[in-house]
């Protein structure tokens, strides 16, 4: 099957398809055009340096609405002598009123404000006459050139004003305007192909039936180019046909100047990709070492003679995109980015890289370049980096992260705690205000980072269950904790936990919620589960159910996890031993995570609450209620002021109580607050 | 004159603007609309929190080609003691082929990738059929979704994939489109006119007469407000007239949310833009105690009411923005942009806040707040900030600046090597690369930074002459300084001043250029200078010239710059005292600024160098040869790596030595290393 795909190192595959791009003399500005200097420059890149054709100001300028003198008369002016400077009784005046930006007169060299002055009729009275008294009389002497903007003072006639392949700002727009262009010489921008394919593809919106896919790779990408400076087109889906391919390829290599291919680009049966690039030109790559990503065609295809204009380069590179859209995405970031830069004549994007602290193992392979997705917080004085899912097909992973983090190939994976390199995809002022929050998941934390990106600061959620969440607060992972903890002795939530994860670190405990906890199962119940009970395959057997009844499949909650802690100290009371229980070993991490199981059918139910159940359309059987407290270091409680003021919105809480099984009377109660 | 004009300090203005603006019900989002999911949603604000629709997958998927199997079925499997797994016998299959991205039959949780099975025809052998054998054979069991990509693994249906007020991003397209929406809310674009006024402005590209200024503020103005996410109108060029201002304003008020009145804010005679303002509604504020922009006018125009629409606010901002274009362009990033954030719903615009340390000292209004454009570059561990001009008109100081500190009202002033905080406009990555450069100006520079450009390096020079660079590199602000400082002793360049300058540094001296230094004149060289002896007033005198040629006007260079240290050692060998030559004390700070003083006739002639009397198209009388070396810090040797390959390339070579009077034969000779 694998003809094709050998994976080659990043950097060689890279060097490579930059290589064929300079033999094809296509590793330049691909061309340049003039055009009119107006707000659509903005972000266009500069073709050639800009050069001052004229001085700016061209002519020395009054800087002040007042008079135009020469110094040199006024030498000697003091407030017991002053000195009258005539203005209609000589040939050759010695003051002259000017305006704001008004040139000045030849034969002066200064100017004195206007409220310095004392004007004067023909008599030598002070008058009110602004314009055109007879003399103006001084009081202090003015040295050359004051008050005046001399000729050049911004710009200098044949200075540089600009590089080329620098990107234009509104000020740049300014100052070349004021060197004395009108048009200005930018690079062209870069026509990019884009071309869906795959039977299974619909488009964005479509109703959905099982193996659907959602087109939205070319959207990403399309837009991705339109940031980079580019133009993208977005070719229609285009069915796993190799001769369709072809010619759609064809079609669009005689308009644009770079082709991607998306999807198609594994060694499947279907996975044309590469032959339609083995066809149509020369297949340099195919699969390079970087996760996510790895099958990438890299190729180029020849310009076909009808097309073939002097000077033309003579072939079109083409890169096969991997379908999963977060291998996509970064495929375009890798390998596209450089390309439209060097045809922009720009230099390549480049994010801020900062070290932080990674907050749980990575394991990656020690052949790949592998670029983890992470979200990044300052704690106290730490910036965290958080590792988000690894999956391929995890868009969200792409929208949550706060930045990217390298494990170069040879490294076959990082521990918690070690420093990494990470590229930031947000300014540092943005990630200081990021609320780090760990522990149980909630639904109202969702709403909660709705109502605090309202207060501009962002809330990052990561699901490691409640024990967790107290372990992450104790080693300064987090800004809190939700937890939901029973004490199985005294019956009390958190508090005993805490102690006990926590040791020796001040804490505040607010109440957020109470909630319901039940069973959540398919809507309508059909394997009539009523209890606990009912999952032990025990009872099961005892209770002689019909056979499409039984064998209750179930789903748990991860250990450490409020839920899970839940169930046990039930389970204990019941007596039901854990291997009773089909599935108590299957764990999922958030409730959302038990209901999706449950509605796909992996499962038959799974301990969890209401809001999720109806998130879901499913039914749920209400077994208990519970506390969910939100755990903070003291040392964090100045910084989470905006939370503390939403649990005292009346907003939220109403928006809180829409959600099923909430009791939002106990929002904001203190449970413990130490000295 | 000042009846309006009263500075009131920059918070309490913005306080009271927001009131005004918050009473008309104008401080929130202004409306919301609905757009298709495309390439166009990029950088639009979303108007509501978006929540997933559908899951993604929206169904268990496999991540692999391969067969789909109950994990169940393959217990027990080993590499001794294989178990098939029939396709086609069975009337529940125990295996079956599928594509990645192909939906798990009902029966099936787990799949095998292709590759770990064995395909088996009818008799039990091995066969190359992929899709359809008759059974396969494998050799380890698998776990329960195994392969398996479950439904909701990316999204889950209902939960937040968005907060309102996001501002979209590519990967955030894809997300929502995963998410099952095709349109998508999102803020309107605010609508602001902008209305340049001023019968002295003429637009870009006019051939100019002395008092003409190019109308280049409302190109600024309009792409600031493009990319801060609104859509601006440029009005024609408005003449200085009070009833035509009024008839233009409210014919724009019609049409726009916000109206920019450019320029008239003052308190000058032909200032019009407060009277405007108070006949068509409120003058809320007129002055601010910021600077620059301190004549900024704040209002409120009263809708009228034939267009009143129900619903509509009663009142449309209007703010009058002062016409020196770094005035106007802060004054859009501070009154503008927060309205244009509230009004989309998004948060404001942050730049990234770096501590660095002043170079030079600055003095401030203790009353104003004072925005200072600064310079910023990394010497050694050290992150400093140059002042740049503080000319209100020094549009260039904005395109130059990496940042801009505030020195707040209250202080009068910092003093060089203190603390202050910067907003960057550049990355840190940015500034690491940039090369700063002080010490004497040569164009050169301006032809080197052009190169070091396109190495992805930027230069920033500052020209304080060349011992002002010396003494700059002691206290560790460059990281290389130009110097051609003649030793009147030895007959020798830089050396000795250096060993002065900056004992105990260990440097690298390289030559750049040899260059001719003479005498800049005007074209035709009216006053008939041919030496310096022409300059004295006493050799005036005693040559008895006609009186048209009399009283030759010097400009001099400033105080430590190597020409003027030229010009003092041959006044020195003539005998020729300082008080002889008109003008000797009067400086400027570059050869291109002597050659703008000749060209503009403040001066009659200046030493400087033939390059920049060719620049501004005047006569030049060479005099003498000197060099000019770059002086390097050896610690800074390794990251001017890509300075030193310029010197041998032969491009840079060429273009230096297209500018007159130079001698490129020496560049790249090493003067001085020292170990």
């Amino acid at each position: 099957m694998s003809v094709y795909l050998h994976d080659i190192p990043l950097n060689q595959a890279q060097a490579k398809f930059q290589e064929a791009l300079q033999s094809a003399d296509l590793w330049r500005v691909l061309s340049v055009e003039e055009i009119p200097l107006d707000e659509n420059a903005l972000g266009r890149v500069t073709a050639e340096p800009i050069w001052a054709q004229i001085s700016s100001p061209h002519y020395h300028a009054s800087a002040m609405d007042g008079f135009a003198v020469r110094a040199e008369d006024t030498v000697g002016a003091q407030p017991s002598s002053p000195i009258q400077l005539p203005i209609t009784n000589y040939e050759l005046p010695k003051a002259q009123y000017v305006d704001t930006g008004d040139p000045l007169p030849d034969w002066a060299n200064a100017v004195i404000p206007i409220e310095n002055v004392e004007s004067l009729d023909e008599n030598g009275q002070i008058t009110s006459v602004i314009r055109q008294p007879s003399a103006v009389r001084i009081r202090a002497s003015v040295t050359p050139w004051s008050h005046v903007r001399p000729l050049g003072e911004d710009i200098v006639a044949t200075q540089l004003v600009l590089p080329a392949g620098h990107i234009l700002r509104p000020v740049d727009l300014g100052a070349i305007a004021a060197s004395g262009h009108q048009t200005i010489k930018v690079s062209r921008k870069p026509k990019v192909a884009i071309l869906p394919t795959g039977s299974e593809l619909v488009p964005i919106g479509s109703a959905l039936k099982p193996g659907d896919i959602l087109e939205y790779n070319s959207l990403v990408l399309a837009s991705q180019i339109k940031q980079m400076g580019g133009e993208a087109t977005r070719y229609p889906i285009i069915k796993d046909d190799f001769d369709l391919i072809c010619e759609k390829v064809l079609e669009a290599s005689q308009t644009h100047d770079l082709i991607l291919l998306n999807a198609g680009s594994s060694a499947g049966a279907e996975d044309f990709s590469a032959k339609v690039v083995e066809k149509l030109g020369t297949l340099l790559v195919h699969g390079v070492a970087v996760r996510p990503g790895h099958p990438v065609i890299l190729g180029t295809l020849d310009r076909r003679p009808q097309t073939a204009v002097s000077g033309q380069p003579s072939v079109i590179p083409i890169i096969g995109v991997p379908g999963y859209p977060v291998s996509a995405s970064l495929t375009v970031d890798i390998f596209v980015e450089p390309i439209l830069a060097k045809w922009l004549g720009r230099k390549q994007n480049e994010l801020q890289t900062e070290e932080a602290i990674l907050t749980r193992k990575i394991v990656s392979p020690a052949g790949d370049d592998d670029f983890v997705r992470v979200a990044v917080g300052k704690v106290g004085d730490k910036l965290l980096a958080a590792p988000l899912s690894r999956g391929a097909g995890v868009i969200t992973s792409l929208v949550q992260a706060d930045g990217l983090a390298l494990i170069p190939s040879g490294t076959q994976g990082i521990d918690a705690g070690e420093k990494i390199q990470v590229k930031l995809y947000r300014t540092k002022s943005e990630i200081e205000k990021t609320i780090l929050a760990i522990g149980s998941h909630d639904l109202t934390l969702d709403l909660m980072a709705q109502f605090l990106a309202e207060k501009n600061r962002r809330l990052a959620s990561a699901n490691v269950g409640s024990q967790g969440g107290l372990v992450a607060l104790r080693r300064g992972e987090a800004h809190f904790a939700g937890s939901h903890l029973l004490d199985p002795q005294t019956g009390e939530f958190n508090i005993s936990y805490i102690r006990q994860y926590m040791p020796n670190i001040k804490v505040k405990v607010v109440a957020l919620v109470g909630r319901e906890q039940g069973l959540i199962v398919k809507k309508g119940n059909p394997k009539g589960i009523k209890s606990l009970g009912n999952l032990s395959t025990r009872s099961q057997e005892r209770d002689a159910l019909s056979s499409s009844k039984r064998s209750v499949q179930f789903v748990n909650r991860q250990k450490g996890s409020g839920t899970r802690t839940l169930l046990d100290y039930y389970l204990n009371q019941l007596k039901i031993p854990h291997e009773y229980i089909a599935g108590y070993h299957q764990d999922e991490y958030t409730h959302l995570g038990v209901a999706t199981a449950v509605a796909s059918g992996r499962a038959d139910c799974g301990l969890g609450i209401a809001a999720a159940a109806q998130a879901l359309d499913l039914d749920f059987i209400p077994l208990f209620q519970e506390r969910y407290d939100l755990v903070i270091p003291k040392q964090f409680v100045e910084f989470l002021t905006p939370l503390f003021d939403l649990l005292t919105d009346s907003r939220f809480q109403e928006a809180v109580s829409q959600l099923k099984g909430y009791d939002v009377s106990i929002m904001g109660t203190i449970i413990l607050e130490d000295e």
